[in-house]
C-alpha cells in the first residue's frame, strides 16, 4: 500500500513534469472562492502528526503554496506579510520525488533536487511519510540588527505562512504540524543556501492517518 | 465626529462593564460558522493603516480575540499553536478606555488599567485612532536556550495569531497591520511585565478609513 501510494505520487509528479518545461511544475490556479468559513477553520485548527502517504491532488498543492507564500495582488504583495514588505522568506516544497522551490511569481514549483529527502526535513519519523513538506527559509540579513531581532522577524514570517497552512488543513480536513526540531546545518547544505539564509521551520502536510 | 465615536466606544464598554463583574467584560460567543471562505480571506489579505475611530461591535471583538488566542478544544488547546504547547504567549487588548488582559479560559477581557494608552502601542500616528490594538506578549523563558532561539519562537507565535487576525480583517472588511516599531521597554513597564516577558508586536484593527 505504501509503495503503491509513493508510486502514485511519483507518477503524478512525473506526469505533471512531462507536461511542462523540464523540472517546472505549473500549478493550477487556486480556487479563491473555496474553503470552509474562516471562523470554522479557526475552530477546527489543530496540529496533526499522523499522515497517510496518499498523494495530495495538484489543486490542493496549489492552494497550500498559495496560502503559504502566494502573490495575491498585482503589485506582487502576498497572502502573508513581511516586515517592511522585504519578502525575505521563500518556501521549498519537498515530496517523495524531489525538492522544489516555490516560484510565487509563476505559481510554479521548480525542481531543485531529484530524490526523496523528506527524512532530512525533521527529526520525527512522520516526516518520511507526509506527501508534502514545506520548508520556510528566511534571509536573516534583510531585517533586524542583532541575531535576536533577525530571528524574531524570521520566526514571525514563518508563523504567518504556517498559520495559513494550518487553516487550510482545517478547511480541507488535512493533517499538519510545524516542526522546529531540524538539523538546520544539514538542510542549509542540502539546499545550498546562502550565508545569511536559514531554514526556520518545516511543516509536513497530508491526508490524516489513524 | 471623533469625540462622538470615542464617547460611543466608552459608553459601549461602560455598559458592558456595568453588566458584568467590575472590570471584567464577558465577550459574546464567537459565531463559529461565520466568515468568508478561507481562500477568499487569503486572497483579500492585506495590511491596512487607515482606521476609522468607529467602535468595533462586541461580536467582532469577541471573534478577533478568539482567532488571536482563543481556546478551541476541551483540553485547552487554542486556535493558534505554540511550540510544545507551552502557551507562553498572552494577548492584551487596548482600547480608548483601557488596557485589558484577554482571559482565554473565560473568553473575557479583564481590565488591567483604565485610560487611553493607545498611543503607547506603536510609533505611527494611526495607533491613536484604531479602536482596538492587540499586544502580543511572550514569556521568552518558556522555550529556546539562546536569545535568538527565544526570539524565533516568540516571533513565530505572534505570527500565528496575527495571521488569523489579518484573515479575520479580510473576512469582515476591516483594516489591520502588524507593527514592530515599539517602545518595548516602556510597554513592559506599562504592563508591569515579568523579567522574561516581552511585547513582541502590536496589531491595531478597526474599520477602514479613506
Amino acid at each position: 500500500m505504501k509503495k503503491f501510494a509513493v508510486a502514485t505520487s511519483l507518477l503524478f509528479f512525473a506526469a505533471l513534469l512531462h507536461a511542462q518545461t523540464a523540472g517546472v511544475i505549473q500549478l493550477p490556479q487556486p480556487d479563491l472562492k473555496s474553503g470552509k468559513p474562516l471562523m470554522q477553520c479557526a475552530a477546527e485548527r489543530r496540529s496533526g502528526r499522523k499522515f497517510s502517504n496518499k498523494a495530495l491532488p495538484a489543486q490542493m498543492i496549489s492552494e497550500i503554496l498559495y496560502v503559504a507564500d502566494g502573490i495575491n495582488r498585482k503589485d506582487g504583495r502576498k497572502t502573508v506579510p513581511t516586515a517592511r514588505n522585504k519578502q525575505n522568506q521563500c518556501v521549498y516544497a519537498v515530496t517523495a520525488d524531489g525538492i522544489y522551490f516555490y516560484n510565487s511569481k509563476k505559481h510554479a514549483l521548480e525542481l531543485f533536487l531529484k530524490g526523496d529527502f523528506r527524512k532530512e526535513c525533521g527529526m520525527q519519523p512522520f516526516h518520511k511519510k507526509a506527501p508534502l513538506i514545506l520548508l520556510f527559509v528566511a534571509d536573516l540579513s534583510a531585517i533586524g540588527k542583532t541575531p535576536a531581532e533577525q530571528a524574531l522577524y524570521a520566526g514571525n514570517h514563518a508563523g504567518y505562512s504556517s498559520q495559513n497552512v494550518y487553516l487550510y488543513a482545517a478547511s480541507k480536513d488535512l493533517s499538519t504540524v510545524v516542526c522546529g526540531m531540524l538539523n538546520r546545518d544539514a538542510l542549509k547544505k542540502r539546499l545550498n543556501l546562502k550565508k545569511d539564509q536559514m531554514v526556520i521551520f518545516s511543516q509536513p502536510i497530508g491526508f490524516p492517518a489513524n
